[in-house]
This record gives structure tokens, C-alpha cells and sequence, in this order.
């Protein structure tokens, strides 16, 4: 379908995310708006630009508290859709209970098989999962009053942060129209078995209160069908209400980001600067997309090969990522380190083989993306992994993608990717050798193949699957 | 099947273990053997009983090392019964890696759910799992030349040191009988793909290779066979050739061992400084025992019920295993330190709330069986848990167990057990307190349900099928 076929009709949507499109703050006795780029904003773009949308998400900042208190105000996207937002103001202490304990670390990390189980959690957990009951009782609040505003709304329901609101907006209004994607890997019995009953019951009751669920892959769908069996006894429910739809990009926001003066600027500095061989990495500092292994994946190939030395460099463009939260900051020094320490044993003057930059810089990363050799791609475990589809769209040196067998990207793109195990630092350093001695002809059409692929599923497709996914089984429920 | 018949039908074994039934230390220029109690020897004790044993194990001492370079010895068990005893020196550095690497903590953290995926391993896999090769090719070369010594003799494996050892041996004899019990869980595929490919096809190739794999429960197998599927593409032959018999308790020995003049002098000294209320666990220093959040439970209940003051005590009889490997060592400092905060925070001149008692001391574990009122299993994932099983048939009080819905024994026991969640810290002091108050009469009848169940399928019977499971399956390789 085109994006102008499904424009022909416009639908009532109510957003519901955690992080909305928008935040405020305070400036000269005025208010700025934030425009968030990449994440959940870009992801539903299309909804934006096509449908009637209010989207609701959390107050984060002290002006965001200002403007929840007024309602529901106009907005409008980066390319001039407008939209209604209602920002919720939580209370404090729960949001960070609910943010900092029960969404991350513990759903998070369960998630991407990352929860430490040796050691016990500093508070006990049954604190925190009300402060995420009650953060998804405020947003299933906001949700009833707009169905009121906007009757015959459809709600989506983004992620892991609103797996209970579902459920509560059900009780309120049982012909509701409900659809929720979790963007994030689902686990089975095992991994969820270890939690609290509640939590985990609390959990996929939520979930199945909506019409539709939608996830990345079909491996994800499947743990979540096992374990809606597994402790509900819903498994064939699970199975009738779900699906497997990974999401995608934006091909024509990316093309006109390529071509914008950020980027080429971003793109000249590095150009000037380059190796022969560039190594790119583009993460947030998050244990789950495991640049720790990754570096020293780099420094042992720097071991095998010293005919590189002084030849390739590895740029890890790392967003800094949830720095309130212990396990992260940790996390943080233990890449620092590990960077510092490949540049130690083989760095040269006027060689830093790892030029590791712990920033928020979009500019510089869609700079990256059109100029790397290999992109390395290792995550423990990832949802989807958007870098691996962005990026491939935009590089001009027919790039090679070493992509972890553990990202939800892996199930479309393995035919034209290096394969990892994300715990295999050697396999891992294997691979990066294997790239760049790969003849030009074969990266070449493997670098087409993932970029077909990726304009050819494109996220307005995404977002029309999602919204038929909804309307195909709303007739389900009695 | 009672003893008596099974016994006339004498066969001949090969049985294949890290540890071995007895180990040798130098003394006086002369030579001590040790013979082992619990774990495997006592597991095993009905083969060496009632058929005709070869013993191929590691020589863990130096002592062992001399009686490895002699070749087989006759040696015999606790009761009497002969077996022929053979020793394998293993290079120094090539088990040190086998061991404390690739089988403690890789394979036992990841098959226990405990592998941390957020820390880069120290040395690359790769090593590791090279020595592991190079320890079961030891194993399998030692079980080739005794089956020249017993010709027709079944082979069978134990545990998780030697997931290799049976392709090995395969290779060299195709019409070999050889059978593999596991006594640890087994995990889905979401848990091993985290590793290197050669590992995990290795660990299930080499499992396939045996004509017959027992494990404790269906749920431990059927992850196997899920795994079989997803990496080898051999779940039909993983179901065919698999089992599950949960391990059992040597009734008799246990009797016996509890009214040895050992047992009932530390009973004695027990009864005397006994509280009201005894609540006992008993375990080995590891962290898939989850101690630490066992002493923050008992620590919520002091807070809730000041009643309990003065009457309620926690003996914690902890064996200290594996303190050559880090992770031990400090999972060992960890659950002193919790159980010290519990005491600070509740203690009195008089009453510790916590005894901890960090020793072998495997006599006084026996007294604690008999002498508890509450037994504390809680596990974070446990193939069995024999501790369950055997405290129960000895308890005199009507104790009532505290049992993880992740011990392999919860499929067992689960209608006469509390159940908790492991990292529930909170329902683990409701499931405490719901035992402690429990009234006589429901006592009694969960406490006859458990020991009822253990008498009934007993390790003879344990022993049993694994032979006929093994004689069932041998007729299937072409």
C-alpha cells in the first residue's frame, strides 16, 4: 500500500507512550518546545502525518508539570502534522519507582535476558510494581477521558512501561478498541518464572486485554504465547490476538536527513579524518547492546593482525543512556574502560584505535552510517535493532553488517549480515576480519540486499499492518 | 521393583564422573582414602550395590595422581560393596580451565539461569572450551580402553563436566551402549544462543551422541529437545532418545545415617539450644541457592511479626563449595554479610536471629533434617534439590517445607509444599510465616504426603529406569 492510498482514510488514534514527541521547558519567562529525533517519535511518524492523533505520554520536566496542568494542548510534528498532546504529571517518588526500579532495571534487563539473579535486588520489588500499577492506572485514567473526547478512538499502547494500562482501560470500557507493541524482546517461562506471581500474571493479563499485540519477531511473539500458557493457561488466546511485524524506516525522512546540513558537515569533519578502514558502532550505553565484548572483540583482532595497525579504527558513537540508574553508570565506566584499555596496548601517536564518543550527536551518527566500512551490530539481545536497518539504507561504501544473532533485525537481514554470538569474542573478532577482507563484489550485494529489504518493508507498511492487525480482530471479543 | 529382584540380574557399568567415589591423600608414607557422603556417591550407590562398577573419574589430589598412574584399582564402597576404580590425570592448566571456566561458572550459571550477560568474561571462551575438549577426550579415551578390559559393559555418563565425552567415544565405537544423566536444569534456546556456536552445538551433539539422556523433570527436557530443535535441527531424535526420572533418596542409608551415634550427638546438642520455632536450611555456598534473599525474607517476617522474637531461629548449615572461583567467593561474602544485617537489625543479648554456620558438617545437617519445623528451600533454579526430598523422610516434627517453584522437586512435591518465587523476597516471608503458623492437622498431612511420595519412588527405582531406559533405546541406532 502507498503512502497515499492509506491516506485516503484518516482514523481516530489515542498514542500512548511513556516518552511523548514533545517536552517543554522553561525559557526567559517562556516555554521551548523539545522535538525528540530518533525512538518512538520517528517510529510513529506515520500515524502522525496520517491519522487524527492524540498522544498521551508522561510530564518529565518541571514546565511539562506546567502544561499537564492546562490539558490537552495543540502540537505539530517536525514536518508540520498537528496533533493533540495531554502530558500526565505523576507523582514523583512513584515515577521514579516505576521508571527507575520495575521498567528498568527489572523489565528491561528480564527482557534481554540480563537480570542478574545472583545477587538480590536492594528493595523488594512488590514497592515498586504498585508504583507501576499506579503509573498505568494515571495513563488508563487519561486514556477514558479522551475515548470520551474522541469516541470510537482506536488506543495503541507503546512498550514496557504500559503493559497494565491495557487491562484497566478494558475494565472501564469492554468495546474499547486496543492495540499495543512492545518494541523490546519477549522471554519465556524460564526467564519470568523467577519474578513475583503478581508481576508476572500482572504482566500478560495486561497485555492480553487488548485486541492486538504486536512484536518484532516471531521468536518474541512465540515466548509470549509460552508464557501466557505457561501461567495463565491462555496460550491459543495469546496465539489468535498477536503477531509478528518488525518495524522499520523511514525512508524518505532518512533521505532528507542525509542530505541536510548537519549531516554534511558532520559527514566532511569525518571524511578528512577517516582510516582506510572505518569500524562503526552507533548504541546507546546500555549493557544489553554490549560494547564491552565488542571492544575487546577489536582488540583482539588488532592481536592477530597488526598489518591493520594504524589502518582501521573503530568509532563508537554511544549515546549516554538512563544515567540515574545504578547499574547503568557501571556499566558506562566498564566501556570506558575497556576502550581505554585496546588503546593502551596498541595505540600509537597519532593512532587511537578506538575513538570511543560518549554523546548525543544524531548528526554525527547518520554521518557515520553513510561512511563505515563495517558496522558492528552486537547486542546481547535486541528487540529489532533499528541501527542495522538505518544505517545499511544510507552508506555509500557498500558497508558490511556484522549483526548479533540475537537482535530481532536478524530474522531479515541474516542472508546478507555477518552473523555473532554476542558472547563470542573471538567468533566476534572473527567476523570483523572476515569483513573487512570481504571482496568487493560480495559486500557489494550483500550491501544491496539489506538495502532492499529495508526500502521495500518501509514503516509506512509497518503502521498500516499494525492499525489492520487491530481492526481484524476487534471483532474478536463477545 | 524391590532390591532383591533386580539384583539377579548382575551387568556390567562403566560409570563416568568428574568426582569420583573415593579420592587418596599421602599420610605418613602411607595412603588414606577419602570416601565421599551425599552428591553423586550417595546417587549412585545402588549401581555400585548391586553390579559389576568400573568407576572412570578425575584424579583430583596428588595422591590421586599416583593412584592414576597405576592404572584401574579394586576398591570398595561405604558398604562393602567392590568396584574397580580408575583415575585420570588431567593436565594442570587444561583442567584448571575445564573447571573453574568452561564447567563452573559458564555452564553451571548458564544452565542455572545465573550467567551474568552484562560483564565481558575474563578470557575469551574459546580457551576454555578447548580444555573442556581435552578433558572429556581424557574421559572418553580411559572409557574406550575399559570397554576392551568388559566387553559389552554399558557407559554412563553424569553431569555437566562431560556433555562431550559420549560423541567421543561414539566416534570410535558406533555400536557402543552409552546413556547420560544430567543433574542440573536444563535451559531454552533464548538462554544458549547467547554463547558461541561451537559450545552450544558441541554440548547438544554431544548429549545426542549417547543412545539415552535422563533428566530430572519433563521441563528440563523438554528445553533440551527445544534447543535439539533450534540448533541441530533434532528435536524429533532429542524426544526419542530422552527421559525424565527425577533422582531419588537411598531410604535404607538414610535410616540408618540417623540413627548413627554421630547423627544423634549432634541431635542432642541441637535439641538443647533448640528455639521454639527452628527453621533450617541446607545447602552448598553457591548462588543458585539463593541464600542472601533467604535471610532478607527472614529479616521482613522479624519486622512484621515482633512476636516472634526470642522463639523463631534460622540454622543455616552452609557448605562452602567452589572457593577457587571467584563468583563463590564473593557469593559467600555476600550472604555472611545478609545474614550479619538481619542479626544487627534484630538480634538480642541471647537470641541470634540467624545461626550461620559455614562448614561440612554433614552429621549436623542430618540432625537439622530431623529437627526442623520449617525447612527453607529456595533455589533461584535447582535441577532437583535433594535436600527436599531427604529432609522430609527424616523430619520427626511434621516440619513443613518452603519449596521453589523452580526446583526440580517442586514438580514432585508441589501439593504438600509452600510454594515461592525465588526472587520474591516479599511472598518468601508470606510462605515463612503461612508455614510457621500453620496448624497441627494440615502439618501432619503435608508431611506425610512428602515422605510418602520419597519412600515410594526410591533410588533403586531411580536407578532401574535409567538402565531399562538404556536397554529400550539401544536397539535404535541403525
Amino acid at each position: 500500500m502507498s503512502h497515499t492510498d492509506a491516506g485516503d482514510h484518516r482514523r481516530r488514534l489515542i498514542v500512548v507512550s511513556n516518552r511523548g514527541p514533545v517536552g517543554y521547558e522553561g525559557a526567559n519567562g517562556g516555554r521551548v518546545a523539545r522535538r525528540g529525533a530518533g525512538g518512538l517519535v520517528t517510529a510513529l511518524r506515520p500515524l502522525v502525518t496520517r491519522h487524527d492523533v492524540t498522544w498521551i505520554a508522561s510530564a518529565l520536566s518541571d514546565e511539562d508539570r506546567v502544561v499537564a496542568a492546562a490539558g490537552t494542548v495543540e502540537e505539530h510534528a517536525a514536518d508540520g502534522s498537528s496533533f493533540r498532546l495531554r502530558l500526565v504529571a505523576h507523582d514523583r517518588d512513584v515515577f521514579r519507582s516505576f521508571y527507575e526500579v520495575m521498567a528498568n532495571p527489572v523489565l528491561w534487563f528480564v527482557q534481554h535476558g540480563l537480570w542478574d539473579l545472583r545477587h538480590g535486588q536492594e528493595e523488594p520489588l512488590d514497592e515498586a510494581w504498585g508504583a507501576y500499577e499506579a503509573v498505568n492506572a494515571s495513563f488508563a485514567a487519561a486514556a477514558l477521558e479522551e475515548l470520551e473526547e474522541v469516541p470510537g478512538a482506536a488506543v495503541l499502547f507503546q512498550d514496557y512501561h504500559l503493559y497494565r494500562a491495557p487491562a484497566l482501560v478494558r475494565a472501564a470500557r469492554p468495546d474499547a478498541r486496543l492495540a499495543h507493541f512492545v518494541h523490546i524482546p519477549w522471554v519465556g517461562p524460564d526467564a519470568w518464572r523467577v519474578l513475583p506471581r503478581p508481576v508476572v500474571v500482572g504482566v500478560h493479563e495486561g497485555l492480553l486485554a487488548n485486541d492486538s499485540v504486536g512484536f518484532h519477531t516471531e521468536r518474541w511473539r512465540s515466548a509470549f504465547c509460552e508464557v501466557c500458557e505457561d501461567v495463565l493457561g491462555r496460550g491459543d488466546e495469546a496465539r489468535a490476538r498477536s503477531h509478528a511485524n518488525p518495524i522499520a524506516v523511514d525512508v524518505d525522512e532518512f533521505g532528507t536527513l542525509a542530505e541536510s546540513d548537519l549531516v554534511r558537515r558532520a559527514r566532511d569533519e569525518l571524511a578528512t579524518h577517516r582510516p582506510e578502514v572505518l569500524v562503526v558502532r552507533v548504541d546507546r550505553t546500555d549493557p544489553s547492546k554490549n560494547a564491552v565484548r565488542g571492544f575487546q572483540a577489536f582488540g583482539l583482532l588488532l592481536d592477530r593482525r597488526p598489518d591493520l595497525a594504524e589502518r582501521v579504527q573503530l568509532l563508537a558513537l554511544l549515546d549516554p543512556s538512563r544515567q540515574t540508574i545504578p547499574e547503568y553508570v557501571d556499566y558506562r565506566e566498564r566501556l570506558e574502560h575497556a576502550a581505554a584499555d585496546v588503546n593502551r596496548r596498541h595505540g600509537r601517536s597519532g593512532w587511537t584505535p578506538i575513538d570511543l564518543r560518549v554523546r548525543d550527536d544524531f548528526a554525527g551518527s547518520v554521518a557515520a552510517y553513510m561512511e563505515y566500512d563495517v558496522l558492528l551490530v552486537n547486542p546481547v539481545r535486541d528487540g529489532l535493532n533499528l541501527v542495522a536497518k538505518e544505517a545499511p539504507l544510507l552508506n555509500r561504501r557498500a558497508g558490511v553488517l556484522v549483526l548479533s544473532r540475537n537482535a530481532g533485525a536478524w530474522d531479515e537481514l541474516a542472508e546478507w549480515a555477518i552473523g555473532v554470538d554476542p558472547l563470542d569474542v573471538e567468533g566476534t573478532a572473527d567476523a570483523l576480519e572476515r569483513a573487512i577482507d570481504l571482496p568487493a563484489d560480495e559486500r557489494a550485494v550483500r550491501h544491496a540486499g539489506i538495502a532492499g529489504r529495508v526500502r521495500s518493508h518501509d514503516l509506512f507498511a509497518w503502521a498500516d499492518t499494525e492499525l489492520a492487525a487491530l481492526d481484524a480482530r476487534s471483532t474478536m471479543r463477545p
